[in-house]
């Protein structure tokens, strides 16, 4: 059973919306249980998505949808549900995994400019599907090393004034990282000591940092290390939810499971 | 007295438009005479123009011109006219002298790149003020070592793609240097050796050349060397201008009044 602290963190990011609890789901099974072979027995997980403030009902209809989606599959092992990532599922968390728990960028990473000849989407989705991400009209950042489409002028960056860094950076998505910012902040402040957090805690406590974070870093392309505004809330951000997934790091299935009887 | 070669020199060049006759009198007096105390005879003035084909009327009329301008001054020395700049004329032929005297510009000069925060017409002039062309929207080339104003990001320019050097040429000119370098490749092609031109021809051809080099190239900005397309026809008439000028090297004020007493 969660301890008592759990309700505390659950608070501190729950303001931030976007809390389907099938999605949310999917960062909790994401983050705990991405290993081949790993399951979540239904109490357990029913334990979890309680300390996540969600109803049994809506536990039920979550499961259903990602079973139905070919996301999550459930075995019955005597009577009790055992829930894991299908195949399908375990590649697409894994393909996102590499985004969400990448160390914060070198802000002295190299970077290029690439200059297309002409504008437009077509341009731009050329670009982004190139790494490239766009800062000027015209004009596309990306690290150093990645090789544009044919026809760009390449120029390597340099250090690049405010106004530069700030077009690289995702205008629509300001807001949501400042608040995930706010509440991280007052996160950290207010959590106790990983020693004083049962495996079940740290486990509630990771699917909402991971989920919230991912909610954002996975709608925009990285932005190369030397582009990157050192006080951007979305830099400010990664730099946080690194610290507090080391400080707290992944218990095992069986801990969160021991955990979780002990209650 | 000019030669028999002379019409065949006007008649390549003539064909170009804009030989006002005061200006072509600036284009004269900035090649034969820009140094303190060169003056041209009237009587020599007066061959050279009519070489250049200039009726005697608008001769008198463009020096009238001239010296109402405060460009040029004359001065009776018995019976005869002596014609010079003015310190003003002189200073303003100076001043445009590097730029039409210019060895042709390097292909391998270093150049950058200057982004801009915002765009528009006083950018622009901002920008051009400080030696930077447009080439990209917010974008401006210079040469490498030129420090561009306040809060531009500075890329150094790397092998540019030929969309972006012809972005870098004066567009509004093009017919004009094309028109340009037919006539001077057909004036190279009829040119007899240097051995066989009077002096007089020699000021004629060069006041020719001058005159509908400077015409076109005064109207824009430089651009660096690194950025230069080699077929630009720019850049093969200043390839052509500088060549022709060497071969034919400018002749004495004494050299010319002898060939034209010769006549």
């Amino acid at each position: 059973m969660p301890s008592d602290h759990a309700p505390a963190v659950v608070a501190a990011l729950a303001g931030l919306g976007g809390q389907r609890v099938w999605s949310l789901m999917v960062s909790l099974f994401g983050d705990m249980a991405q290993g081949q072979g790993d399951a979540i027995d239904g109490p357990v997980l029913s334990q979890i998505m309680a300390a996540l403030d969600v109803r049994p009902e809506a536990n039920r209809v979550a499961l259903h949808r990602l079973r139905n989606d070919g996301w999550l599959q459930s075995v019955k092992a005597g009577r009790i549900s055992q829930h894991s990532l299908t195949p399908m599922g375990r590649r697409e968390s894994a393909a996102a995994s590499p985004r969400i728990y990448a160390p914060p960028p070198d802000l002295d990473e190299p970077w290029q400019l690439a200059l297309c000849e002409t504008g437009g989407a077509e341009t731009e989705a050329t670009m982004r599907a190139a790494g490239f991400i766009p800062v000027m009209p015209r004009g596309f950042a990306g690290p150093r090393g990645v090789r544009p489409p044919e026809g760009c002028a390449c120029l390597p960056g340099t250090e690049a004034p405010d106004w530069l860094r700030r077009a690289a950076e995702p205008s629509a998505l300001e807001d949501d990282y400042t608040a995930l910012l706010e509440a991280l902040q007052k996160l950290e402040a207010a959590l106790p000591p990983n020693a004083a957090l049962s495996a079940l805690d740290v486990a509630v406590l990771r699917c909402l940092i991971v989920h919230n974070w991912r909610r954002l870093v996975l709608k925009h392309p990285a932005a190369p290390g030397g582009l990157i505004r050192p006080d951007w809330s979305g830099y400010r951000c990664h730099l946080l939810v690194d610290a507090l997934l080391a400080r707290y790091p992944r218990p095992t299935l069986a801990e969160v499971a021991a955990a979780s009887a002990a209650g």
